[in-house]
């Protein structure tokens, strides 16, 4: 059955890919063979992540960049990451209702992902869903997250080029710069650009990136001012990435080889501890050295040399 | 030497405890051997967390909170956390410089950090340093981040009670709310409250809050709106952690006991990886599987497969 779903998956089926997305966001095995049956026909796709912190608008760019690419012929499918809220039961869909222009377009493919799991969860099933994407001959898979954090620095990894969305006026424009995540940003977008304090946005990323010396021919992020709403800048941001993709082609093995280090690295060391818990230690061992540690009576690094100890002991 | 640093810093000595957390910081081996020397004498702190989307004007709001400690002859530690970025070098001290106000009072330590560590890196770093604070005396450690994703969630999770601060104004409300870390958020700080729409902010976490079923007994966070600048509310904010407290000291166990799970997992993930990485493979054997995983040759659940047995053969 997952062969066949593989099968359709890799002919562009869009309720198979849909299906395979769900299996991944479960966590299901199903979704891991899934993968490995269509992982050796991928790599075509090229990935755009976006980001950038509530209210930035990335929803409404993005929209603005599928109506470009549909344009030019060009198929896309959209992974769209929202960190699961037991309040809300799920993805908050709130914004991407307004995505819905291209519904009726089987040529754009929408996703929402959420994820219940540990830390690098959402990371890893947002990689397996742009595998999906891929195999089903997606032009461009574009991963849009909100925030600025490690896991959105993470998930921004997973792509060939990384879009940071700002906007002016949320008091301190230092502040929207702090992030760790300015390093990984290939273009920077000052979104709502009709606001006042655009042009200081925009003076304060290039401040920022003249602290940074480029040398001849390395690729120096451009700062481009748009309003998503109205369209204004968008082509500009289009023309910005793909320059980058041009320019990058020389190091996208590099970039690529490191995103499967980080991949790879993630799932061993899941499985390495799943392995010790299931087969090393008895039932309810993890649990009273837990214990011990939450009582102070063992250090967690203690503990931790005790733990590892077990993995190569009968 | 590390033995003196230890005694140094359960004296309370501040440069000891400086140079504790530079270790930590910096991940010298130095920096585990102190943990594992102060560990037993730790537990009596009180951790307060607070976080929020940048520009919510957390750093004015922990400076006002530490001048009501203050004034109650408490003694606190503040571990300002920023993600590095290369651009600047280190953490982006801008409006931490506010906090100077207390930079003359003994009883007030304060401390940035950044890291340049693997996913993860920096929970376990915060965790390391309120270990650090605890053992010299402290009797409040105030752990401040930037952001709402996963590594902040992480990070708070370190913490006793969570202070979540959220802003009127940054467009769409809701956005704020999308976070996930909407769960674990024990008093919510609507800050910047004379702005237009704070009491629209306010209703609008109080319908997020009464779509949860609380049962009787359950805490049921408050939303509280402050002036940080004017320090209208802080008060309520302190009074509101006091409670939080007070309700929650039943639970303290469970809480304690699930950050020690995590903790624990997460040292055993670095070192099993690493033990794998250094005994089991042959130097350039885990770049030639990348590779091979980077070129699509294997996929990277059946490498990580591979590379799971090599821990456990010869």
């Amino acid at each position: 059955m997952t062969s066949t779903l593989a099968e359709r998956v890799l002919a562009g089926d869009q309720r198979a890919v849909a299906r395979a997305i769900s299996l991944i966001e479960d966590d299901d095995p199903a979704g891991i063979d899934l993968i490995r049956a269509v992982f050796a026909h991928t790599g075509r796709a090229f990935l755009i992540g976006v980001t950038g912190p509530p209210g930035a608008g990335k929803s409404t760019l993005v929209d603005r960049m599928l109506a470009e690419t549909r344009r030019a012929g060009i198929t896309a499918g959209v992974i769209a990451v929202d960190p699961t809220s037991p309040f809300t039961g799920g993805a908050v869909l709130g914004d991407r209702l307004r995505m819905q222009s291209h519904a009726a377009d089987e040529g754009v493919f929408i996703r929402s992902m959420a994820t219940r799991g540990q830390l690098g969860g959402l990371a890893r099933a947002t990689a397996d869903a742009a595998v999906v994407l891929d195999a089903s001959g997606r032009d461009i898979v574009v991963i849009e997250t909100v925030g600025v954090g490690q896991d959105e620095v993470e998930i921004v990894r997973t792509a060939d080029v990384s879009v940071l969305t700002l906007v002016p006026g949320t008091g301190d424009d230092v502040q929207a710069l702090k992030a760790g995540i300015m390093e990984i940003a290939d273009v920077f977008v000052v979104n709502k650009a009709d606001r006042e304090g655009a042009d200081r946005l925009v003076s304060s990323v290039e401040a920022n990136l003249s602290l940074h010396a480029y040398d001849a021919g390395d690729w120096r992020p451009p700062v481009i001012k748009t309003v998503a709403t109205t369209g204004d800048g968008v082509p500009a941001v289009m023309d910005a990435i793909a320059r980058f993709r041009d320019h990058a082609r020389a190091n996208q093995g590099t970039r690529r080889r490191s995103r499967a280090e980080s991949r790879l690295r993630g799932i061993v060391a899941e499985r390495l501890v799943a392995h010790l818990e299931q087969h090393r230690l008895a039932p309810g061992e993890l649990e009273a050295i837990v214990n011990r540690v939450a009582s102070r009576e063992i250090d967690p690094y203690t503990a931790a040399d005790k733990l590892v100890e077990r993995m190569f002991r009968g």
